[in-house]
């Protein structure tokens, strides 16, 4: 008798994005860098880039907890932004809402890795597949229409009003897709993702990213458990799991 | 000066689905026929499509009318189905659950009308593109992917927990675009979807849809208000709208 492969219980897969699927540090750098230049900021652009983004977790932890309700992450990012402004000595005020806006845009133009379209596209022809981000709908459609991410559908917090790496997250996108958690697979380049999705009975894949966050990166550069897949990139789990070239 | 054009404001098309991008009649009928056949049933089967469908707003307004918490299209489908079969004098406890579901799921399965596919295509380079459907987002993403139906989102009543032709389900679904009601199309060939769009501030196209309830359909027949646009289908709407062929 032929024994089941383990992808075959798989019906969708759900992706991290931020770091996983597309490079948010050299794509937000290369934005921010005209920004900064006409302001006298002379730090490196990658470092601005983690400064804005050191902010997010706190910012998500307020929500998390409870200490806050559920706001979508367009409105964190505005927040931190004009926080991470203030710490570079700019006059947030003097600033036009055009401006800011459009700074606040740059988290909806971010550049994939370059093996996550046609890895993507593979894996599309044998699972759904579907961001599970942070990062709220508009963000992850102007996202995917830049970027020629070819989504199934948009999932992620604003969906389910739940930031990971809170179990709701996980357990109440699994009710929308009417699976059983087993039947869904995490897909993160970060081992924290990975450990709330396999509480939640969720199938894992890690796929290294060993420069998110510079070349100088110190987390996340192995996996931390006996994930179900782990891979280099996302051609190479489209090949372990077994999917069309 | 150069005038601006209507479609020039623009920058999210949001469509209804059934009847308007799919032919659900004849896909339910023909999905259904050997299930009726098996069980003796000798009426047409596009007929017990029209009256699996006609349980459709009576069960919606429950919601609508708040006599009962949002729940997904699927439930309600499920529950229409077994009213259906005890119509139709089926032992509905005798059936399997499998039978059930896969009967259910025969919405999840819907073709396109001819020129769907083609004309979203030519849409979707110029706006956003997605469905406002009282379908819930997995049969919404089960239909898109079995009838290669190339949306950048699945939006509709199960983000926003509101039915149309609920204000709230237009307006909350403004919200997650972060767009303007004025900078949102309404795709719709019914006309009481597009009034209910008008009223929150909504564009409005009507695509012509004259069998969606079979060759001697009565409502529907032509644009019962002065629509923005006015097309006979998919691709017409997208040559009015100025799109690349």
């Amino acid at each position: 008798m032929e024994t089941m492969a383990k992808e075959d219980t798989i019906k969708a897969l759900l992706f991290d994005v931020f770091g996983t699927v597309v490079d948010w540090r050299t794509s937000v750098a290369r934005q921010l860098r005209p920004f900064l230049e006409q302001h006298g900021i002379q730090d490196d652009p990658h470092d601005v880039a983690n400064a804005w983004r050191k902010k997010y977790q706190p910012a998500l932890e307020e929500v998390r907890t409870g200490r806050r309700p559920f706001v979508k992450l367009d409105v964190l990012h505005r927040e931190n932004l004009e926080k991470l402004l203030a710490d570079y000595k700019v006059d947030v005020a003097s600033l036009s809402e055009e401006t800011l806006n459009d700074l606040n845009l740059i988290w909806h133009r971010l550049d994939p890795w370059p093996d996550s379209v046609a890895g993507l596209r593979r894996l599309k022809q044998r699972f759904i597949i579907a961001p599970m981000s942070n990062g709220n709908i508009r963000l992850m459609t102007d996202m995917a229409k830049g970027a020629g991410l070819p989504w199934d559908a948009i999932l992620g917090a604003e969906v389910v009003k739940a930031y990971k790496t809170s179990p709701e997250a996980y357990l109440r996108t699994a009710e929308v897709l009417d699976l059983r958690p087993e039947e869904i697979c995490m897909v993160a380049a970060h081992n924290s993702d990975l450990a709330a999705a396999r509480k939640c009975g969720f199938h894992t894949a890690f796929v290294l990213r060993p420069t998110e966050y510079g070349p100088d990166q110190k987390t996340n550069l192995r996996a931390e458990q006996d994930w179900d897949w782990v891979a280099d990139d996302m051609g190479q789990l489209a090949t372990k799991m077994n999917c069309p070239a």
